[in-house]
């Protein structure tokens, strides 16, 4: 019984296994591999495989098992920010290749290096896939949890009892649609950018995408690159502003549609084929009672979480991966690594008082922060004050501030080139290289495809 | 305190306000009316109005609060059944439109229709609309259930204890949609028939469907009609066999695809622009632990349902509307009577043997039913076995039936006239008055058109 001596008297149950659930695991993996104890570890995933958003499916609207679909992905989506921003600090890209590799990688090839972590522990033992969870109550007696799970092949459901709960399910998922006067009538398809599986369905077709962020822009750019007749982004608060190629451009908010025609604030109108509302993401927990629900729009730095993590109301609620993202996988781990202290009591809560003294003070960071630099600056603060707490590999966070300061002006320069460009890795100072092709001429995302040389 | 000396001293709650919901609320509605005592009454829906499938929305996915889409009703829909077999018997056609109409109305006016028996009640008063039913919990000591819904307006949970529990959810909204190799690489549009939201998508298109019951029949009818280039129905089982236009044909099943062509099992292979999955839906019910759920494929006769509404595990339990359907309307109206007179004592409950052996006597009548028309005389045995227990207003149900023989034999011989048949109301006689305009050339579905003269 060896096992036993290792492990911690309390039970942890995290639910989801994408990047941010698989740190969780890492996290304790790690300490447990120092020959420390651990607690108990349950972790629950709907998908029939981990990786999250980077796990592709085909389908659209609910999964197999009638589940709400879980990925937003599409063919032919490569990084949007270069690698090195995202790179785990205890397992490089180089460790996982064996050779240096562009900075922009589809996604396929990311995929691969998040399985190819995790791979070298047994974290898929901890993992039960095609279980949603269904509801969670909290007893306040034992100050535990009580979760319901539903088995999607068995067609059953079970519960378990945890001291501790994880939640990194994610909040890219659930798509916000607004109404727009007519839209009921659109002739043509009508979509979110969440059902959006990519550009060879609207091949000569002219394209409106309402929304003005990340999946307007690179819907955009891949809808071009792959042959529409025409992309017109319709922004509500400010254009992206990129240098757009011909077959590419910016109009202010759509007020309504008569048939197939999109009348803009402009005053102009124009016929268009399809719609892809690229209008954001909800964060959705179904499976939470309210006084335990996150309730936030998209942004860095989600009320109620101290340190971005630990529920103000419960704190025995911990969320993984809620904020807005510049930083993704590195920030996961630096969150996972800091609940994982907590966790084991290394860390100590202060009270009530001082968690919601030190929210407000990150809060009111955020609302200052106005520029894209600017919010970078403070993702990068708030990784650092994390960081601070616990043994997580320490990186030059500062120099990857500065790779996303260049990432932002190289898609000023360039919106279709900007994926050609290389940087250096803070972790262990590889070059990237150069890919084989450029981004515009590459029609093949597959990991074949990219390593081949 | 009037009120109270006309309320039974139990609690009721219906998940659903479709038109089996409905037909409940209905149920105890009349018996109100007769002076009688009812219990007390609550209705939970999802979707901002009542009427269930009838109640279209333009969105395909998941709704304007995140939760999966009930809607599978798409533009272009009209009744495909005579309406003379599914009229309310104690509401008419005649009475709500004041003159006779068609046979085959489109769907607005079947939702109208719905409607108005409905608004003559104070129904209204007991829906909570935009609230979702998200979990349930029995409990053995008291025998009674605790529900957990979540008001998606407010994003707020809350808990409501009930003595018996109708479920009224449908079973057509989760769709069932096998994988195929190669799906996944089909560069055009691929959906299910859930998200199918009218022809006008797939103008000059070639379309696939898969599947060979009423979405392929009628969903490649409607893309003829508005202009699809060329339909093909994959069947699995068994074609439709209708005597098809040209531009219609029926093939045996996809084996996979590569690219955008598909491959069949008699060897042929063909390219399509689209693909949609008419392949059915699954019976789900995420609020219910699974030792209260239904667990059955789409049947006329699910098991664990004494007289098709009473869980066989737990007779506090009601389900409506659970079975395949040629009856719609008036055979949900006979099960909610039945369930209410079940309610309120006045239908003996036998014990679990001779219920198991009424539920297998039915169970093996259908296994026994092999034809169109041998299914149509199930239902009606079933449904006047039903009325044989309560006060529903007696109708001639063989009458019905040799109407729906009828049906099966204009669709035999017309699949695109069909629908220009007339019929004669069993609950008041009217004739029904031909469409102004044949079913082919009408492309308006509007009720003001319909209504037009
Ligand atoms: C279109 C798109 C493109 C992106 N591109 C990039 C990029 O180029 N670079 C980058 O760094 N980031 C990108 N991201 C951000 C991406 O969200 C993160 O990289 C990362 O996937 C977030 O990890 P997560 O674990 O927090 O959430 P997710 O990856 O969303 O994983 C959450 C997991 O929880 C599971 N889950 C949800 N609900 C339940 C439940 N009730 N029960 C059980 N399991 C559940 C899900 O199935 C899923 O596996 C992109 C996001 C989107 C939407
Ligand atoms: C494409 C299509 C065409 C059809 N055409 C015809 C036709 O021509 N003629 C005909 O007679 N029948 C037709 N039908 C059959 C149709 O299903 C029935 O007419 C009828 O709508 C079934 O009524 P119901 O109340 O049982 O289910 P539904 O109408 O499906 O209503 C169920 C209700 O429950 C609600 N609900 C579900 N889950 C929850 C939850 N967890 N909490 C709260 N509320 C919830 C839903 O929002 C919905 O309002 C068609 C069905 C489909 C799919
Ligand atoms: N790897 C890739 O290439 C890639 C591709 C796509 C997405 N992603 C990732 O996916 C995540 C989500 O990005 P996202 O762009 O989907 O969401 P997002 O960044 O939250 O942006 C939402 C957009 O929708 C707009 N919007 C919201 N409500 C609207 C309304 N009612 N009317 C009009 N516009 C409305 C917003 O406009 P306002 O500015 O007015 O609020 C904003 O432009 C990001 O992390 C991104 O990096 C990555
Ligand atoms: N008013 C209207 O015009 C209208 C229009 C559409 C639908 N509806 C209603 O909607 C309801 C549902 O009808 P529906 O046709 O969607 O569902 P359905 O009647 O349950 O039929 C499902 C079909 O899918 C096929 N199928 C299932 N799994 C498959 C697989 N793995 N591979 C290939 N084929 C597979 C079945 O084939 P097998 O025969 O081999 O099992 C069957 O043909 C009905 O009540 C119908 O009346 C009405």
């Amino acid at each position: 019984m060896r096992q036993i001596i290792f492990m911690t008297a309390f039970k942890v149950g995290i639910i989801g296994a994408g990047p941010s659930g698989l740190a969780m695991l890492r996290a304790f993996e790690s300490e447990q591999k120092k020959g420390n104890p651990i607690p108990e570890l349950k972790c629950y995933e709907k998908q029939d495989n981990w990786g999250g958003m980077w796990n592709y499916t085909w389908r659209t609207g609910v999964g197999k098992y009638g589940e709400p679909l879980h990925g937003s992905m599409y063919k032919y989506l490569w990084s949007n920010g270069p690698k090195e921003c995202l790179e785990f600090a205890d397992y490089t890209f180089t460790e996982h290749f064996g050779q240096p590799i562009s900075s922009y990688p589809p996604r396929e090839v990311l995929f691969d290096y998040i399985e190819g972590r995790i791979k070298q522990s047994n974290a898929r033992d901890y993992i039960q896939f095609n279980t949603v969870a269904r509801w969670v109550d909290y007893l306040p007696e034992t100050k535990q949890f009580r979760v319901i799970f539903d088995n999607l092949v068995k067609n059953e459901t079970f519960e378990e009892i945890f001291d501790y709960l994880v939640v990194g399910t994610g909040h890219f998922s659930t798509p916000n649609m607004p109404y727009f006067k007519g839209i009921d009538n659109f002739p043509g398809a009508v979509m979110h950018a969440h059902d959006f599986r990519g550009a060879d369905q609207f091949k000569n077709q002219k394209l409106l995408l309402i929304g003005s962020s990340y999946s307007a822009e690179d819907i955009g750019v891949q809808c071009y690159k792959h042959g529409s007749a025409g992309v017109t982004i319709s922004y509500r608060s400010n254009p992206l502003g990129s240098k757009w190629p011909d077959g590419i451009k910016e109009k202010p908010l759509v007020t309504h549609f008569e048939g197939n025609k999109a009348f803009f604030k402009d005053g102009t109108s124009e016929e268009f084929d399809a719609v892809v509302f690229c209008t954001g993401y909800q964060h959705k927990f179904p499976f939470l009672p309210d006084n335990l629900r996150l309730k936030t729009k998209n942004c860095l730095y989600p009320d109620n979480l101290y340190k971005g993590v630990i529920f103000h109301e419960n704190e025995k609620l911990i969320f993984l991966g809620m904020q807005d993202q510049y930083y993704t996988f590195n920030m996961f781990d630096t969150q996972a690594w800091f609940a994982r202290d907590y966790m084991l009591g290394r860390v100590a809560l202060p009270n009530g008082q001082e968690r919601r003294k030190d929210i407000d003070k990150w809060m009111d960071y955020e609302k200052r922060s106005l520029t894209g630099e600017e919010h970078v600056d403070f993702q990068t603060d708030y990784i650092k004050d994390l960081i601070s707490y616990t043994d997580y590999p320490a990186f030059d966070l500062d120099k990857v501030a500065d790779m996303f300061k260049s990432w932002l002006k190289d898609k000023e320069e360039s919106i279709l080139g900007y994926r050609d460009k290389v940087y250096q890795s803070v972790m262990d100072n590889t070059h990237a290289e150069k890919h084989h092709t450029k981004w515009m001429k590459e029609m093949d995302d597959s990991l074949e495809r990219y390593l081949d040389e």
